[in-house]
C-alpha cells in the first residue's frame, strides 16, 4: 500500500486528500458487461465509503448510444445495485435514491461532446460552491476505441488547471510487445504515465493482494524457507467450467495465453517470486524488484508450455464467426506453462502457471509447496496429525471459488503459525470434512477475509486514493510481454490437445516435466475431432552408419545425430581419461555445437568433467563477454551446468592488452605454449568441427592462406564475414589429433556436402578437405537434412 | 553373478568345477551364536543343493574346547537342522544322518592341530580314491583370534598343490580405517586376496541381492529416471526393535554406525548409487564401479549426523562391564546419517542412511522416491488411483520384517512395470488392506521370492562356487573405512540424544536437513538422564561494535562475526552494483576466509554474482589446481556454487610459461594491467585482509619490504613459510580500496591482536598496520576468541 506520504508528492494527490473539491467519474461503457457485473457497484460502493468525507462526487456513464436509450439502460443498471449486507434496508434505498441522483447518462461520440462535458462538469463544479479536484475516465471500453477517446479527453475534456486527471485502462493492452507498445505510446501521447491506470483486477483480488503483505508480516519464518533450498515447487493456477461460447470473437484473437497467463498469472508471479522489499509500501520499490524478476525469468521454450483446445470450440468459433466447415481454429482454450528463474533463489524451482476454460472446477489458488527434507523414524500410521515433518508443508493463497469457496491464506501447521492482521482476516471455521491440497482443512493454519469484497470495489477505492501500486505500469507491461511474445509466436502454429471439457476430462490434461521440458503425462489419444495441423511423423529414424569421404560417416536426423555424437564424446573422454587420466577437448564455435552441448549439459552423468580440458578451435576477436564470442556461447550452453575446474578451461586469449588480436601480443604464440605445455605431443583427443557453406572449418578460410600448412599451431585469420579477425588451430595441428568429428546440420549445407564429397585434397579452395588427422581417426556426422535438403 | 568362463579363470575355479574332487570345509567356531543360528544350516543346504554332483564333501567343526564337550554339543546343533519345506519327512531324516556321518568336530588350538587335520584330510582323500579339490574355512570367531589361526592355517594346513583355498572372514574388519588396514595387511601375510571372502551378510538377503539385476533388467526404463533430475531421495534404513543387551562389551566398543552403517548399508549405497557397468555379471566391473563411487561420497561433516542412545543403554553397559555408577556411555544406538555425491548423476540428491536399537519396528529397506514433476488437472478426488502422475513414485527393496514380514521388491504402478526374473521372484498376493510408504500395496507392482532363502545360504553356496562379487575386497573394505573414519573421529566426544526406547520414542528421533545440515525436528527436550558432556551454552551472542586502531570493529562469537561480514559484503556488492553496474571484490587466501565463502555460497540469494568481478589479494607460486593455492580454495568453496562468469573471474596469473612467479615473465605487471583495466581508478570495491600472527597481512610479510610503499600495484614477495614465493596486491593499491575489511578470528591470534592494538603505523615492522586506506573505510571484524583468546 501506498503511505500516503508518499502518495501526495505525486501530482493530484495533494489537493484530492485534503481539501473538499469536486471529482467527476466518467465511466466510458457504461451499459457493457463489466460495467453492469461490476464497475457501477463498485462506484456505487466509493459513493458509500466517500460521500460526506470532504469531496463532493458526480457520475457519468457514457456510450454510444443515444441518450434516450442510455438513460434508460443505465436506470435499469442502477435499480440492480446492492448494499452492504449489515445496511438497514430503508438506509439503503435512501443511498440508492442518492447515488441515482447523482449519475446520469450522456452519449459521448464527438469532439463536442466531450467539450460539452467538460463545460457541464465546470458548471456543476461553480454551482456547487466548489472547486475541481479531478476526473476519472474508465475505459470500459474496447481497445481500438482507446485513442479516439483519449484524444478528446486529452484536447476537450482535461480537468481545470490543478486538478488532477486519472485514467483507467482495461485489458486487453495489446496481443504481443508491438501491439502493447504501440498502443502504449499512443496513450502517451494523450497521458503521462501518472495519469494512466492500467487494471489487472487479479491484483484486487483479497488473496493476491495479501500475497506481498502476507511475505512481509512473516519475514522471520519466511526468510530460511522463500528459496529453492525448501520450495519444491510453485503452482499458479485459474481453472474454469464456463467455455468461450459467445465470446469467442474476443477469444479467437487472443487464446488462454493472453486471456489469463501473460497478465493475471504473471503478475501474481513477480509478487511471489520478487526479493521482498524493504518498505512493501514503497510503489517505487515494488516496482523495481517486480521489474528485476522479470529479468531472472528464463526465456521460455515452445517445449515449456502444453496447450490444449476444448472440442466444441471451434464449432462455436465456426458458428459465431461465420466461418466455413473446414475451418479449426488452433487457439489454446487451456495452457500448462513451466517456467524457472535463473537467479540464485529460485534455480532449478519449477513454476507451474495453469488456466483453461471448460474444465472440470472454478477455482483459482497459489500454491508453494515446500520440499520434505525430513525422516521420520516411527511407522507411518503413528505419525502425530499435523505437526509431523513429514506431511506436507505448504502455503496456499486461495482465490476464490473451488471447494473452500471463498479467498483464505492457508499455513500447513507443520510449517509456522502466521502473522495475519486481524482486523481483515479471521480464522476459518467450519469446513471440518474438507480437504484441500492432499491435508484436512484442519491441518492447515487457516484466514479468510473478515468482508468479502469484490476486487473491482477494491480497484476504484484504490484509483480514488491515489494508490497506484495495483496497476500496471507501462514498464512492467512491456516486460511481461517480451517475456511472452517469442513463446507465443513460436505457439502460433502448434496444434492444441482436444478435450472434451468438464469432469470427463479426466487425466488428459495433465502434465509433466522432464528436465526444462514440459509434456502431457498421457500419451497422445486418438484425437476426437481430426485436428488441422500435420500428423506427427512416427520416430522410426535409425542412425545410418556408412562412409563420406572414404572416412566414416554417422547420419541421421538432427536429435539422434546429436545424441549419437553426445554418447560418442562421453566413450571417448572415459577411455582418454582411463589411459591418460585427462582428456583435451577442443571445440568449435557455431550453432550446430549448441544442440551437442546441451545434451552433453543435461545427460551423460559419467561424463569425467573434472579430468576434462576444454580448449576453443577457433575464436572470434571479441572480447570472451561478448554474445558473438564462441567461449561466451560454451559459458552460457555449457559451462554453467558441469563442473569443469577453472584451470581446465583455455578460451582463446584474444584479447590482451585491452585489445583484440594484434600480432605483437602474440596471443596465438601463447595459446600454441600452453598446448604444447598441456597436450601430450599436442594431440588433442577429440578435435570438433563444423563445415561452413564455403567449406571453410575451424576459422580457416578459403580466402587466406593462413594456417592451412606449416610449423604454426595457432594462428589469426581472416574471415569473410564480421567480425573479420579470427583465431584459430592451424590445419596441421588439428591434424595431430588422436580423433576428429566434423558435425555438419541442416539444409543450408546441403550444397557443400554434396560437393566435398567429390573433392579431393584441396585445402586452399575447400579448408575442410584438408582435414585428415595423420594417424587419429576422422568420423563425419552429417544429418539427413544436410544430405537430402 | 560371475560367469562360469570369467570364474574358470581364477586360480581354483577350474578344477572345483569340471572334475570330482573332494572339499574339506572347517567351520572355526562352531559351536558359537552365528554357527548355531545360520552356518550349519547354510552347510546342510550347501550339502543338501551339492551331494552327489561331483565333489565329495566333509565338514569339520571346530573350536576351542575339547573333543568330547564339542562333539556333545554339535549333535546337538545338528539335530536342530531343517529341511526344506516341500521335502518328504522319511528323506529329511535320511539327508540329516548322512549330513551328520560327513561332520565331525575337532577341537583346533595348538599347530599340531592344524597338522593333524591336514593328514586327516589328506588320509581321507586317499580313502576315497578321489584328488583333492580344495578346503574352505570359515572363520566364525573374534577377529583377534585371526592373526593365529590364518598363522596356522597358512603353516600347517594348505591343501595340497593344485587345490584350492578359501578363508571365509566375518565382520568386524577393524573399527577404523588404521586398525582395518593393519588387519587387512596381517591377514595378507597369509593368504592371498584371491583366497579371501569378507562376508557382509546383508549382500545376500534377497531384497539386496537383487538390487544390481534390477537395475541391469530395467535398464530402459530406468535410463532416464535413475538421476538427481528425478531421484528425491534414496531411504536405506535398517530398524531394529532389540536393544543391546548382552551384548555390550562388543557394542561399546562399536556403537550402531560401524556395526551397521559403515559396512551393510555402505555396501547397499554403493549398489544404489554406482553407475551401472555394462555388464553386472563382471566382479571385476562392478567391484570398480563401486570404488569410482565411494569416490564421489562427499566428505561427511559432524552436521550430517544425528545420534541417539537408548535410555537404558549405560546401564546395561555398567551392569554388563562392571562400570562404576558415574559411567555413562557416549556411544550412539541410533544415528540418521546424510550422505551427498558429488558427481553429476547424484548431486544435490540426499541420501538417508538410519539405523538404531530399540526402535518401534524391526525393518529393513532400500526406498527410492522420485520426485512428483506433474501437474494434475482435476480435483484431486478424482485421480484415478495408482495410475496418476501426481501419486507418490517410489521403488522400495524390502529387505524384509515389518508390516510385509518377507522380503520384496516394490515398484509404483504409475512408474512402469518391472522387468523380473519369474523364476525365483512371483507377484505378492494377499496383504489387501497394506499401507506401505504412504500407498495401499495395490499402487505397487510387488513382487517376492518364490523361495525364500537365508542370506548365509546363498553366501556359503557363492563361496563353495567361488563367486567373489557378493564379497567385500580389501580395497573395498578400506574405501568404506577411508570414508567413515573422518565422521567417526569427529563424534569421539559427542552426547547422543536419549531416547526411551520402543513406541514411546515418538518423534524424538525423527530428523531433517537444511542444507548440507542434519538435525533432530524437535527441538532438545530436557534429557531423562542428564548425559555425560557440558551443558549446551545459550545462544545469546551478540555483535560488538567498537572500534580498533581508531577504526569501527565488529566483534562476536565465531558464526555470528561472518553471518554480519557476509551481510556487509553483499549489501556492499548491492550498493555497487546499484551505482556502477559491477563490483569488484578482491579475496585473501587462508583459512578464515573459507568459512564467509562458504557462507556466500549458500545463502545470499541477492548476491550480484553476474556483476561481481572477483580479484585474488593475494597468492601462492604453485598451479592454480594445487591444493596450496589460494585459488583453488576460492574454486572449492565459492566459485563452484555460484554463477560468477569465467570472464570476470581474474586468478593471479603465478603460472606462466610453464614456470612459477619468474620476475622476467612479468606476472605481476599483467595482472596490475588487469586491474588498470577494469577497475576504475584501480579503488576495489571490497578488499577482503587477514592478518597473521606476525602481522603480515596479503603476502606482504615484515622480513622483507617489497609492496609496503612505491609504485608497483602487485608484487612479488617471500614468505618466512612454504612455498616461499608469493605474489600480492601491494599496500598501495590496497589502500585506494573503497572498503577494506581485516577479518581476524581464533586463539592464535590473540597476542598479535593486542599487540596491533596499541602500534602507530609501522607497516616495516607490522604490516597489517600500514592498511589505512586513503579515501575509503577500513572496518575490523574481529571474534571474541581473538580478543579473549
Amino acid at each position: 500500500m501506498l503511505t500516503l506520504a508518499l502518495c501526495m508528492a505525486l501530482l493530484g494527490c495533494l489537493q484530492a486528500q485534503e481539501l473538499q473539491g469536486h471529482v467527476s467519474i466518467i465511466l466510458l461503457g457504461a451499459t457493457g458487461d463489466l460495467a453492469r457485473k461490476y464497475l457501477w457497484q463498485g462506484l456505487f460502493q466509493l459513493y458509500l465509503d466517500e460521500a460526506g468525507k470532504g469531496h463532493s462526487l458526480s457520475f457519468h456513464g457514457s456510450a454510444l448510444v443515444d441518450t434516450k436509450q442510455g438513460q434508460e439502460t443505465l436506470a435499469k443498471i442502477l435499480k440492480t445495485l446492492s448494499c452492504p449486507k449489515d445496511m438497514a434496508p430503508d438506509r439503503c434505498v435512501k443511498l440508492k435514491d442518492q447515488f441515482q441522483g447523482l449519475s446520469q447518462y450522456r452519449s459521448l461520440k464527438t469532439s463536442e461532446d466531450y467539450l460539452a462535458l467538460n463545460k457541464d462538469i465546470e458548471a456543476q463544479v461553480l454551482h456547487e460552491g466548489r472547486w475541481e479536484a479531478g476526473r476519472i475516465f474508465y475505459f470500459s471500453v474496447p481497445s481500438f476505441a482507446y485513442a479516439d477517446i483519449a484524444r478528446n479527453i486529452n484536447s476537450s475534456c482535461r480537468p481545470s488547471p490543478g486538478a488532477w486527471l486519472r485514467v483507467v485502462l482495461e485489458k486487453p493492452f495489446g496481443r504481443d510487445h508491438l501491439s502493447a507498445q504501440q498502443l502504449a505510446t499512443e496513450l502517451g501521447n494523450f497521458f503521462q504515465e501518472q495519469e494512466m491506470y492500467r487494471v489487472d483486477h487479479y491484483l484486487g483480488k483479497q488473496a493476491v493482494a495479501q500475497i506481498l503483505p502476507f511475505r512481509d508480516q512473516n519475514r522471520k519464518a519466511l526468510d530460511g524457507l522463500w528459496n529453492r533450498h525448501h520450495v519444491e515447487r510453485v503452482e499458479i493456477i485459474m481453472k474454469e467450467t464456463v467455455d468461450a461460447e459467445g465470446r469467442t470473437s474476443f477469444y479467437e484473437e487472443y487464446g488462454v495465453i493472453r486471456d489469463v497467463l501473460q497478465n493475471h498469472l504473471t503478475e501474481i508471479l513477480t509478487l511471489v517470486a520478487m526479493e521482498l522489499p524493504h518498505n512493501i509500501s514503497s510503489s517505487e520499490a515494488v516496482l523495481q524488484h517486480k521489474l528485476q524478476a522479470f529479468q531472472a525469468l528464463r526465456d521460455l521454450q515452445k517445449s515449456n508450455a502444453v496447450l490444449g483446445q476444448y472440442q466444441d470450440y471451434s464449432q462455436q468459433v465456426r458458428r459465431e464467426l461465420h466461418k466455413p466447415d473446414s475451418f479449426h481454429s488452433l487457439t489454446p482454450t487451456f495452457a500448462g506453462i513451466l517456467i524457472h528463474m535463473d537467479n540464485l533463489r529460485w534455480e532449478g524451482v519449477p513454476f507451474f502457471l495453469m488456466s483453461g476454460k471448460a474444465l472440470d472446477e472454478r477455482v483459482g489458488y497459489i500454491r508453494i509447496l515446500f520440499k520434505n527434507q525430513a525422516y521420520c523414524v516411527p511407522k507411518e500410521e503413528h505419525w502425530a496429525t499435523a505437526k509431523s515433518p513429514c506431511l506436507p508443508r505448504q502455503i496456499i493463497f486461495y482465490i476464490g471459488h473451488g471447494e473452500l469457496g471463498s479467498p483464505a491464506v492457508l499455513v500447513s501447521r507443520n510449517l509456522f503459525q502466521p502473522s495475519m492482521p486481524s482486523q481483515s482476516w479471521k480464522k476459518v471455521e467450519g469446513h471440518s470434512s474438507l480437504r484441500l491440497f492432499g491435508c484436512p482443512l484442519s491441518d492447515y493454519y487457516a484466514y479468510s477475509p473478515v468482508v468479502e469484497q469484490d476486487a473491482y470495489s477494491i480497484l476504484i477505492s484504490q484509483i480514488f486514493h491515489c494508490r497506484k501500486d495495483s496497476f500496471i505500469t507501462t514498464e512492467n507491461l512491456l516486460a511481461s510481454w517480451v517475456f511472452w511474445t517469442p513463446l507465443l509466436d513460436s505457439l502460433a502454429e502448434e496444434v492444441p490437445r482436444l478435450y472434451p471439457g468438464g469432469a470427463v476430462n479426466g487425466h488428459l490434461l495433465d502434465f509433466e516435466f522432464n528436465g526444462n521440458q514440459l509434456a502431457f503425462s498421457q500419451q497422445q489419444l486418438e484425437q476426437l475431432v481430426p485436428g488441422p495441423g500435420p500428423a506427427p511423423l512416427p520416430s522410426n529414424f535409425q542412425v545410418h552408419k556408412a562412409k563420406y569421404r572414404e572416412s566414416p560417416l554417422v547420419s541421421a536426423w538432427p536429435e539422434e545425430l546429436i545424441t549419437k555424437l553426445a554418447e560418442d564424446t562421453e566413450a571417448t573422454a572415459v577411455r582418454a581419461v582411463q589411459h591418460f587420466g585427462k582428456f583435451h577437448l577442443a571445440l568449435s564455435g557455431g550453432s550446430s555445437p549448441i544442440a551437442l552441448f546441451q545434451q552433453l549439459a543435461t545427460g551423460h552423468y559419467s561424463f569425467p568433467w573434472a579430468q576434462t580440458h576444454l580448449w576453443l578451435v577457433d575464436e572470434r576477436c571479441v572480447p570472451l563477454w561478448d554474445p558473438e564470442s564462441n567461449f561466451q556461447s560454451l559459458q552460457t550452453h555449457l559451462l554453467q551446468y558441469v563442473r569443469v575446474p577453472y584451470y581446465n578451461i583455455h578460451p582463446m586469449p584474444v584479447h590482451l592488452h585491452q585489445r583484440l588480436c594484434v600480432e605483437e601480443d602474440q596471443g596465438a604464440q601463447s595459446y600454441a605454449n600452453e598446448i604444447l605445455a598441456l597436450v601430450a605431443n599436442s594431440s588433442f583427443d577429440l578435435v570438433l568441427l563444423g563445415m561452413g557453406t564455403d567449406g571453410h572449418t575451424a576459422s580457416l578460410f578459403p580466402q587466406s592462406p593462413t594456417g592451412l600448412d606449416g610449423e604454426q599451431l595457432v594462428v589469426l585469420t581472416k574471415s569473410p564475414s564480421q567480425p573479420y579477425q579470427r583465431m584459430s588451430l592451424s590445419l596441421p595441428l588439428i591434424n595431430r589429433a588422436r580423433k576428429v568429428a566434423v558435425l555438419v546440420m541442416g539444409r543450408m549445407k546441403r550444397e557443400i556436402t554434396l560437393l566435398v564429397s567429390r573433392v579431393g585434397h584441396e585445402p586452399q579452395k575447400w579448408p575442410i578437405s584438408g582435414v585428415l588427422p595423420t594417424s587419429g581417426q576422422l568420423v563425419w556426422y552429417i544429418d539427413y537434412e544436410a544430405f537430402l535438403g
